[in-house]
């Protein structure tokens, strides 16, 4: 294994220290609570967001705390839960007295975490509520979840559920919106190869030279199976027939489109990829009303993508546009 | 090779496909020429920014078109200068009547390519100015290059000069400040893994399970030694003793910071990389007044990273701080 870093044991400790020296502006890196927060106190009144989840996954969820997304993030070790001692620590930094939405993407670790941070925080007076996402079709129950696993539709929620909460609408209304873009939300993903964490040493499964990985998990969990590489307007149809499978279209819904690296494929081959996709939605009468194509939700140095569709409507696009400045997603005045 | 491709004949062209379908906003993509240019039409009296280069080095240079930064690119097969045609036909759709500059990497087929093309595009009247970027301090004289290779400097002066075209200055002051940023900017590599180009189907170099190459070009051209994978703190040591050595800082010295991912490795990684960069220059001294980390100025997937650093001034920092709308890059009002 060659990777920049110090020692296994210190991975995300030490990515801390350089997640703050790079945006002491922005944000603010607790790196003995393991909490990252923006730089500003917490607005009165607002809604605060606060996701996180194991590390690896980068630039999630660290790097869409900011203005018009998330208020916090609690990273946890590699691939590994955060504790619920980091989602209240978020919680008493970042309440602004208005409730706390946790965004909390569907794996077992998390889910309890989360949980029992939730009931902790209610006891202590603040009103928690809860999205669970989980968009990916690939498999029912994997490795570390029950049900579907949490994937793509992360950077949806919370980039609008964010959007809302920055104008002001109040706990119920941020979580309805956060729980619909779920709802409308599904991913896909194929691997080419595997990662590799830094305590394990070794890609986390093994693939034939030819070899790829269907259906993949964030984690390298297993899919739905292993087949032979095949051109990239293959693969596409793969990614939209499982997608377009679970989440029927017409050509009168706008749509969110997210073609994702996963960690340690090029953007030329994410860009080739996107445009045999586009070519298909559009053969398929599918509108492509807002894309993003790149790095978003990792899982480390794996070779591979996910694609993501949300089937919006004109409110969920207006709030998709809404401003948002992160270190991992900018746009807008 | 596990690529997301078609054929290796047809990458760039089918990428463009691609690039086209998710800026469809914001850029102009012309596929049959290979020119990359802003959606909107050129502004009369602006000097326009014309770069270009071998594909693989995404986001460089095409996702660096937009306000602010470049106003046309032109894309190269891969590892392969852009052909005179391309700048010609660049220069025709975005010429505002007041000059074009060539941002050239220092790679001897891009710059008898960008020559040719000044030489014909000025039998048609047009004044154009060449910025050659040479920055990489790791080599003099390399595969593809006499003198030092150009590299991550070339971001610095697309946004910096970019931003000046912006606010109306004439061309000599625009080349000026383009060469002024690249005199102040040094880069220096390091890879962990060799990229693969499609062409070739297999790495470009070999590297053994615990070996690094110090000081890589961008198209993995071998750089000043193979040494044994070491603790990120003592590679940080490496990136900063051999820029700093090349560009003397002192602690009045503002500075702009890149630690920029060579396509394959994740952001993880390059954060922690980052932290101890960051500390090593504290310790010596220097100020960080801006930084950026992420993938740039890739290799396509090779795992390696780059530190350039731009001894910068009151006014080059307010021209970095100047809003810029790319697909690449993104910031400011």
């Amino acid at each position: 294994m060659k990777k920049f870093i110090n020692s296994p044991d210190t991975v995300v400790r030490d990515a801390l220290f350089g997640f703050a020296a790079a945006h002491p502006d922005r944000l603010c890196v607790d790196v003995e609570r393991g909490v990252i927060t923006r730089a500003e106190r917490p607005r009165a009144g607002k809604v605060a967001l606060v996701s996180g989840g194991g590390s690896g996954h980068e630039p999630l969820h660290g790097g869409f705390v900011g203005p018009g997304m998330l208020d916090a993030a609690c990273p946890g070790e590699v691939f590994t839960s955060p504790v619920p001692d980091q989602m209240l620590a978020a919680v008493a930094t970042v309440s602004g007295g208005a409730g706390v939405l946790f965004v909390v993407k569907n794996y077992t670790g998390d889910v309890m975490n989360f949980e029992m941070a939730a009931e902790l925080a209610a006891e202590d007076g603040i009103e928690i509520a809860t999205v669970l996402v989980d968009d990916d079709v690939a498999v029912r129950d994997s490795t570390f979840t029950a049900g579907r696993r949490g994937t793509g539709a992360t950077l949806f929620v919370e980039k609008i559920a964010g959007a809302l909460a920055e104008q002001g609408a109040d706990l119920a209304a941020v979580a309805d919106v956060a729980r619909l873009v779920n709802e409308r939300s599904r991913s896909f993903a194929i691997a080419l190869e595997a990662g590799t964490t830094p305590a394990a040493g070794r890609p986390g499964f093994d693939l034939a030279d030819d070899e790829i990985e269907v259906g993949v998990g964030i984690h390298g969990e297993p899919g739905r199976s292993r087949e032979t590489i095949r051109p990239a307007r293959d693969l596409a149809a793969r990614f939209v027939d499982s997608v377009l499978k679970d989440l029927p279209l017409s050509s009168a819904d706008p749509t969110i489109v997210l073609l994702n690296g996963m960690g340690a494929t090029p953007l030329l081959e994410l860009y080739l990829l996107f445009g045999e996709i586009a070519a298909l939605l559009e053969e398929r009468g599918v509108v492509i009303t807002r894309s993003l194509v790149g790095n978003y939700v990792t899982s480390l140095d794996m070779a591979g993508a996910s694609l993501t569709i949300c089937r919006a409507d004109e409110r969920l696009i207006e709030l998709w546009d809404a401003p948002v400045h992160t270190p991992g997603l900018t746009w807008g005045g």
